[in-house]
């Protein structure tokens, strides 16, 4: 989830890395005094860009945080290095560098001062088309080729990239995004500071059908999709509609790429939910929860608040609260890890289980014939 | 599949709520003759919308089909409510009452009266883009920033949303409808009353290559993707086209959504194909085939007609008609089930066994030795 | 991943078959030449498509390689057949044939003779949106309602198909292709002769964040996608764009749709990546890696050259280079194998085993008490 230190940065066309990069510097001091660090070296080294010990030049900040990555240390090109203290007085490698506790989240703190965000300019562009009765807020930002059904609200400062599709009576809250190519079915509704990535769907008609031999039957679908605020919804997910009531998403919520999720789900606040994780319909999942990567749930199933659910696992059951489980199906973790063990033993054991069994019943059989006679 | 009972409507907004609502409404005894039940209490009481027990207002109709819901049946506001026989005369809660053999059924054929269908008007939006050639049948509608390639033909009634791209000589039946962001690859046909949801990609090139240690080559794909009548597809899909055939998609057919489909599949009439599955290249799904969600089915195997393939099952060969396989590698359900189960209890064994063959094998090797001296 | 013998041609509208159908012709002596084959029968046959050959009409090439499918070819009416030697000879069936080793490959070399590639017309559609600073190589095409952001750089020939949205700074390289409703966040780099097909979403933010009670906060993104060239990306397919460095995909690296890759992830060359399969974040593929269908790795792990993983499997940890693995978690091909065969043994064996241990401890437990005595 988090960046691994060694992760190559652009080695060509620096001038062009990093979104909205150019522009911008800092001084070793400064960085120093941004982030509550002890500088050592030449504070007035200037940076403007951030990247990996192996990847940057002078012009670059990187971090150095553990002595597994001692050689890219040794060989940096970078201009200044966030280090821990404890790795701070390593002899060679970069000279001017700013001691600090995290040298992570140190240079997380950078970077806002180094790449400025994209930029925002209000306005509708001429060949996004409106439905009657729209709603635009303040400063909204509506770009080209979207669309607005009618009576479709949009808060305060909302942005709508490229090529959305925004349905009937469909509404975003202040500071909501979505990014391009995303459709909000009709009367989908989010909250506010809502982040939506390119290609999501949200409100398609739930999959539910009353079967039939020579037609199944779809059942109408007039619940809604409901995501509250601070939710960030992946690329190319798909969210279902309720039937009667509403499919939820709680505040705080995190949800990667090509997630599906079913209809009247109900998603608590701040879970974590991995890409292509499916979860059927009607299923409940409480606050704090994490699903992993490729996880499976079953529908009409609760899974308690703050439980975790490994990656692929398949969960049929309800998973108590603070429970982690994993496998298919899915089971306790330590349960499962267990079970898994045990089969790649018992591959190993098998010939010798099989002649032991053989050997057993063939003794017994006569004993139980002479107990016959 | 279908709605869970408990599933909470819009509690905010009620005018809001149900795609198309606002306007209609329907009294009490209105509602006991359109669904053939038997009405107690005030006939003329009026409801305006659809919600479950513990969501609805005055002016909602909800139902009540299991007394695992008794609690909230009891403290319900819902204005009318759709009871089965056995719970008819249940004491408390909502006095006007539809005493009827199958609530929820009986409330989807509540549902068209209350939530008119979204309003379709016909026309050719103007920032269409039309190629040369193509056929529009009668009272089609094609959205906003929709393209459509050479020689497309669009069916009477065909519905287009907005900023679909239909290629070249692509055609739709007559009622189909594509809902926002769909891509039709050139030569895709689909037949009458299809459903295409948001971001479906139908006739991609499929994934045939060449191998080479320099290179990949593709293999060049001249079939088409064919869906026949009735067919529904879920957001965010992508089907295949053939390689030298057609992949086919059978009659009545449903596909949830983020499905993959590879090149040369053949799918039968009337599936079920649940969120996430997978098909490779070549394979054949027979009539009344249902797929459970995050199944993985590998090329040119074939699964008989009205097999059942569990949720994240792996089936690497053919399925046998009517039969029921899960899990990885697949193999009958029970079978899957059993081999599972002895899993979880070998973990608990296997110390023992262990100790077992231990003894054992001391205990034979001495009178091995005696055999052989 | 190849084409199956069997797979149906298209039965009515023969003329509307294949992408670009329509016009060429060859005849069976041209063919014979064209593919270095032996002609049997009538030189001046004429077809003008391929098909299956239990689809083929008069005017279409199939071919036969192998006697499976002996019924079929005995029935076929392709006017001609691509045979391999060891069936040249075969009695009945199409009187026209052409001899050659392997009949699918010779039949790839007369796919374009027959189909011509999809017409390509320079220019900018007057619908398409452009930034400031974009630069347009020589004859570029810009399909309707395309959007390029500022200072967006096109290589010559470079194709874009309708409804994408190209974000600033973003690059395409010379004859790369975006089909239908791609996003390209900004800064992302396509390398020459890259290939993305519809919905694909490269670039997006990555799933990182800092966790928090209240609040999980986004780690920003700085880094790109970067994919080199010759690489081919599916539909609808999500790639994340690095944290501090790059996501990159290693030139001719090929993609089947619906694949997730996680931000900072580096992809070798020449790797086959199956549909669905998900990657977490700074994984390492090297050269020449294949991953099945579904396939999910875990983040922060290596897949060393030439390694292969099977469909489904969770691969958890470093895969050596050459190695096979399959399973969840994902072990060696081989072992896992034995291990899954075990578990379905073990089912039977189960009920056996508990009585011997229930016997054999049963008659160690007197032995011990005597021993206690």
């Amino acid at each position: 989830v988090t960046a691994r230190q060694t992760e190559p940065a652009p080695a060509e066309a620096p001038a062009a890395a990093g979104r909205g990069g150019g522009g911008a510097s800092l001084t070793a001091a400064a960085i120093a005094e941004r982030v509550g660090g002890r500088l050592v070296g030449d504070g007035a080294r200037v940076v403007r860009r951030v990247a990996a010990l192996d990847r940057a030049a002078a012009d670059a900040i990187s971090f150095y945080a553990s002595a597994r990555y001692a050689g890219e240390f040794a060989a940096s090109a970078c201009g200044v290095v966030l280090v821990s203290p404890a790795l701070a007085d390593t002899p060679g490698g970069p000279a001017t560098r700013v001691v600090v506790d995290k040298p992570h989240e140190a240079l997380l703190a950078v970077i806002p001062a180094l790449y400025a965000p994209p930029p925002r300019v209000p306005g509708v562009h001429p060949t996004a088309v409106l439905g009657r009765g729209v709603r635009l807020g303040a400063d909204v930002v509506v770009g080209p080729h979207v669309v607005l059904g009618d009576d479709a609200v949009l808060g305060d400062r909302a942005w709508i990239d490229a090529g959305c599709s925004v349905g009937a009576r469909a509404e975003l809250g202040d500071d909501s995004r979505l990014h391009a190519g995303v459709t909000l079915y009709p009367e989908t509704v989010l909250g506010r500071r809502v982040v939506v990535h390119a290609g999501a769907r949200l409100g398609v008609d739930g999959f539910g059908y009353v079967f039939g031999d020579r037609q199944h039957r779809r059942i109408p679908h007039v619940g809604r999709v409901v995501v509250e605020d601070d939710v960030e919804i992946g690329a190319n997910v798909t969210v279902d509609r309720g039937s009667v009531g509403d499919t939820v998403i709680g505040a705080g919520t995190k949800i990667d790429n090509l997630v599906h999720i079913g209809h009247n789900c109900r998603i608590g606040r701040l879970c974590l939910i991995m890409a292509q994780v499916g979860i059927a319909g009607s299923a409940t999942i409480e606050d704090g929860v994490i699903l992993a990567g490729q996880a499976g749930l079953g529908g009409h199933i609760t899974v308690g608040k703050g439980a975790r659910v490994g990656g692929q696992a398949g969960v049929f059951g309800d998973v108590e609260p603070g429970l982690t489980v994993s496998g298919y199906p899915a089971r306790r973790h330590k349960e499962a890890l267990r079970a898994t063990a045990a089969t790649f033993k018992l591959a190993a054991l098998l010939p010798r289980l099989e002649r032991l069994l053989a050997e057993r019943e063939a003794e017994a059989e006569p004993a139980a014939a002479e107990g016959d006679a």
